[in-house]
């Protein structure tokens, strides 16, 4: 029950593109090179990133990675979600199909608290916030 | 970021011995039929809720499980880190050493705050109350 190092690195990536001038396109190698992220490892990351629109690539050269939207409204589950899917603590919270017993359980309810606190406390923080605080 | 099924089925099980009448032995297989779970895959979660104290085994022909304390002493939480080991939702949270860039990380209080969260959800409730809800 931990955060994939995919999940991890997608929320380093989003928040070292957040530290960056608005807009500005940095590259595969610098966001790799500072976390210590294999490229190809990374690059499908970011890819997943753009997929859901919270990071924008630009090809050519040139080309790299800045954020898609203002840093202010990417929060860290939005990060989260787009590498791991829609959280889901227990199989029956993915999928109330997959719980055969859901009717008669007492615990479903426990797991779904408990992971609504945890959703809203990676809520609560934006990626402006975050980029602000110590480096 | 999902309970293991190890850990589920290991909630399941101490839900199962809570229902019966305190010290009442039950067998592997009655567990395992309940809830569709392979008995070697099952007697293995046993061992490990054995192992810390929440579940009694019981050598011989007659032999089973029962709790080993009262319902009561025993939460949700007592029984996950039972079977999956001390909660930590990132590798950070783990292992603190782990993480090169903790000092500079201003995510690191957020991963703490929201697994502090899902923790005391999954601490609040006990197997005496949950045995008493609908089965």
């Amino acid at each position: 029950m931990q955060l994939t190092r995919e999940g991890d690195y997608g929320v380093r990536s989003v928040l070292y593109l957040s530290r960056q001038p608005y807009k500005k396109i940095s590259f595969v190698s610098e966001i790799a090179d500072m976390y210590g992220i294999p490229r190809s490892f990374l690059a499908k990351i970011l890819q997943k990133l753009v997929k859901s629109g919270i990071v924008k690539s630009y090809r050519g050269v040139k080309g790299g990675f800045s954020l898609a939207r203002p840093a202010k409204e990417i929060s860290v589950l939005d990060v989260v979600e787009s590498i791991e899917g829609k959280m889901a603590m227990n199989l029956c919270l993915a999928d109330r199909k997959k719980c055969e017993f859901l009717r008669q359980c007492p615990v479903h309810h426990v797991w779904h608290n408990a992971q609504q606190k945890f959703i809203e406390e990676l809520k609560k923080h934006n990626f402006d916030d975050l980029s602000r605080q110590k480096k």
